[in-house]
């Protein structure tokens, strides 16, 4: 567990229709398994359009079961290449209950598990909260034949917590499958800062935990919302490794060594000053 | 408490004894008071050298109890210009039990509160571990006249946790104080990263509290020790609105808009979203 693991994250824009959408990740993850990628992960709900910027009934159709034929078909490139796939899909889990989820299948075509999106956000054109149910499966990695994936997605990258969770419940790559962008209005005056700040966040996940961490993230325009790609690798010490453009439909791989963690940790030694015996305040909604 | 705060940083050299390094201090207090400054914060352990690149007991005759002559002299200055200051020192609690400790000074001149550093470090040339006792106050604001001022020293920030802490007890801005900087055998390989990853760190925790975040560090050459500088005051949004060199000896002056903080954290809900359901592993050493 503490070799070399090639990962590449997949930047993508809607296709037009789940069919296509899947058709071009196959054709993505193609791509990768052909670049000697071990672990391959998709971007946040990649198999349709980002689908929750409105209040739309109709969304719900998008949804699938896991398994399903999407982890059903995805499963069949990765038992063929003998890749790892991180899939992210709109879960229908039950009538009515529906997830932001993704699926981890194992490098056998097996799912390894589940992770369903913990913070849920909802904002003007991220209508989230009406689609998905926060998540009930925790911060808990997922273990595959290549590594120890700590998977977050999208919004529950703002916070520290979860990163630091699935840390210290072991992960060895943290992955956050996103779809983020600027809304059209907003580009101008804030479209900058807000890109910035969410590279920053990213990074200062690796630094805090000293772990390798990796964002795909959607590209193209959608109604108002142009998602601003940008997806990157970076290292246990933060460092930008590889990184997409806003616009270019691609895999991203680089090479991550799992060993560096304990190299970085023990340098700048933050899992052992933890001050657990003082930190129950994170576990309330306000200190008054 | 939603108005704006006039906030002054300083960063200084070791001026050699601690008399001068005092005398240093109240010259450049008095130079931010008259840019206005209603806060100013110190550097970690601003009264002299940085006592820990040895195990050496003869540094231990640093310390100052709190009150004690440096927070009389301090207050004087703080009455006199109706100013906060925060003032970090080498703390002698009792016999045999010494903190890295930072006195808030209100802008009558009492002291407001005390900070004692929760995270010590020990790393070579860093031998934080010998000197000082962990903090057993908690991650606690300290109200004065301007803000509620939450303060961190040097390694605690390294932390999200203890930024998150202060900002859900109610703090305004988060305070630094720092002394952070290049061993001579590493600058050239790591120090630019390291600098990179801290300052990225640093502007994490304004993001993802949503809150104005300074961070005043020392500059000079002590022993092996480069101290970076590069002090800096982050707006709630991580912006950088004014930043240090390496060598200037200086206080950095900006006006923080302690409203920006409900309107970014209603743009950027991330206080709306915590899991606190979920997040009992925080309290953990680690995840087995």
């Amino acid at each position: 567990m503490s070799g070399n693991v090639r990962l590449s994250i997949v930047q993508m824009r809607d296709a037009g229709s789940s069919h296509a959408c899947i058709d071009s990740a196959i054709r993505l993850i193609e791509e990768a398994a052909a670049e000697g990628a071990q672990i391959v992960c998709l971007q946040e709900l990649f198999h349709g359009p980002y689908p929750c910027q409105s209040e739309d009934h109709r969304m719900f159709d998008l949804a699938e079961s896991i398994p399903g034929p999407i982890t059903e078909r995805i499963g069949k490139i990765a038992k063929q290449h003998e890749i790892v796939v991180v899939a992210p899909i709109f879960e229908q889990r039950a009538a009515g209950l529906y997830h932001n989820s993704a699926a981890v299948i194992d490098a056998d075509g097996s799912i390894a598990g589940v992770y369903r999106k913990m913070h849920i956000p909802d904002d003007p054109l991220f209508y989230e909260k009406f689609y998905f149910t926060p998540g009930d499966l925790g911060f808990t990695p997922i273990s595959t034949r290549y590594a120890k994936l700590g998977i977050g997605i999208c919004w529950d990258q703002w916070f520290p917590e979860s990163a630091r969770l699935l840390a210290l419940a072991g992960a060895e790559i943290l992955l956050y499958p996103t779809a983020i962008g600027w809304i059209d209005e907003e580009k101008q005056e804030f479209g900058p800062g807000q890109l910035d700040a969410w590279i920053t966040t990213l990074r200062s996940h690796a630094i805090a935990n000293g772990i390798w961490l990796a964002a795909p993230n959607r590209i193209g325009i959608e109604g108002r919302l142009e998602f601003w790609g940008s997806s990157l690798i970076v290292s246990p010490r933060g460092e930008i490794v590889v990184q997409g453009d806003h616009n270019t439909e691609t895999p991203l791989t680089a090479d991550c060594a799992i060993g560096e963690t304990d190299l970085v940790r023990t340098h700048w030694p933050f899992m052992r000053d933890r001050r657990i015996d003082a930190y129950e305040g994170l576990l309330k909604r306000w200190i008054d």
